[in-house]
């Protein structure tokens, strides 16, 4: 099932995207979800068209746990070795943005980057999972942006101003919570124009491995979401461009860089 | 004035602090607040004796920032550089605990540390706040505990497992809203005996300089939370020892250290 969050006239609700078709092209339905659909939930069976509607983020997160380097082909492009832990950093949630919003380029960088990324949104409270548990932890998968201003990674050595910048998360357009996401399409295009392709498959660190790792510290609640690494082929984005991301089995994130007004 | 987040038979409220005393000794009295204090409140009238409620987090934040390596002792003793920009990193929000909350030692470190340090709490939304504005944004300011795993520091190149676990950001006993933070006596004590002892006037950035480094980026929330770095001193935390933050005009913040059951 694909699961949006979407406002309309006022009102934010979930709601299950039913029909053939795609956010720009049209064709797709919402079937308002009673409740949260972290856990048991019904749908309402009144259907709105998704083109009358906001999309927003499709998750609201408590926080976001982005992994880094964890394509080999791109810790290369990177000059940087494959880690030997997992490389766990935060996005705040004044980071997320939905579908379709703007990309604000910020003032204190001269070199943003996309970063197309599987992200994984956790259904349950959890912590210290188990390996053969991660499962029963995971609802669904979504489309992320993890967008990066490069020149200031490169000059501070945490990363929290560089990846947690104000719109600087892109997620979206909905939640797949029917997927396996261990052999999928990776890409990122800009104003049409491919630049990262990737599968899943090529991840040194599996989804397994990153819920074992994450949870081993902390404590994640439902809507949390992991961000799991970003194949090779990262560049520039500039005013103007219209960057999307598009995950086989899940759709397409697009959003379009702005100034910061 | 001091204001303190609290429960009793159940329910959740904020405070005013009012009568001489301490957390331990008693002689404190919370005037129970009407509404949220980010904004303007009045105090109902209706007092409760502080030793009958338990006392929790001063704040919800959305997002605390921390800042390492602001004071030059410290840095020094870690055997680091002064830093040429702030060392700017996310604690996220199930990492808070409260005054007498348990610290929960995690499975996968073996050397805990203790960082007293002052914490700055945001009263206003706010984005790229000017220098002179910072005073206008500032809610108050608590004590924290930037509590840090520091093998594990020392191995993962971003600190979000180091210092981003459950149990590792206390924070308390209380906002104090009326304070010139410039110039504040700063210790930790472990089982009453002083370890780190400096004053807020050493730090390397002021806290303008770090509202204003912060909000380049990212919109903060009221309640969000600033911590500003440790003085020198930072040493060991066992089990079954009792860490006490205590900061000139606001008070100490204490906690013990359990392991994580």
């Amino acid at each position: 099932m694909r699961i949006a969050r979407f406002s309309i006239d006022g009102n934010v609700a979930f709601g299950a995207v039913e029909g053939e078709g795609t956010v720009e092209g049209g064709g797709l339905v919402l079937d308002i979800i009673k409740g949260i659909p972290y856990t048991d939930f019904e749908l309402s069976g009144t259907k709105v068209p998704l083109s009358k509607v906001r999309l927003l983020p499709p998750v609201l997160p408590n926080k976001v746990v982005a992994i880094g380097r964890n394509y080999a082909e791109h810790a290369k492009e990177m000059g940087n070795e494959v880690p030997e832990v997992p490389v766990a950093f935060f996005k705040p949630t004044t980071s997320v943005i939905g579908p379709g919003d703007a990309i604000e380029y910020p003032s204190f960088s001269n070199e943003l980057h996309h970063e197309a990324e599987l992200a994984v949104v956790i259904g349950r409270m959890c912590r210290e999972v188990p390996r053969e548990r991660v499962k029963d932890v995971v609802f669904g998968y979504t489309c992320a942006n993890d967008v990066t201003a490069r020149d200031v990674q490169k000059r501070e050595a945490q990363w929290s101003r560089a990846k947690g910048f104000d719109t600087s998360c892109p997620l979206g357009p909905w939640v797949e919570t029917e997927l396996d996401p261990s052999d999928l399409a990776i890409q990122a295009t800009v104003n049409g124009e491919q630049r990262q392709l990737g599968r899943t498959s090529d991840m040194i660190r599996s989804i397994e491995d990153l819920v074992v790792h994450i949870t081993e510290a902390m404590t994640l609640l439902p809507g949390d979401v992991i961000l799991t690494g970003t194949p090779a082929g990262v560049g520039p984005l500039n005013v103007g461009d219209e960057v999307a991301v598009t995950i086989e089995g899940i759709g397409t994130l697009t959003n379009r860089v702005i100034k910061r007004g």
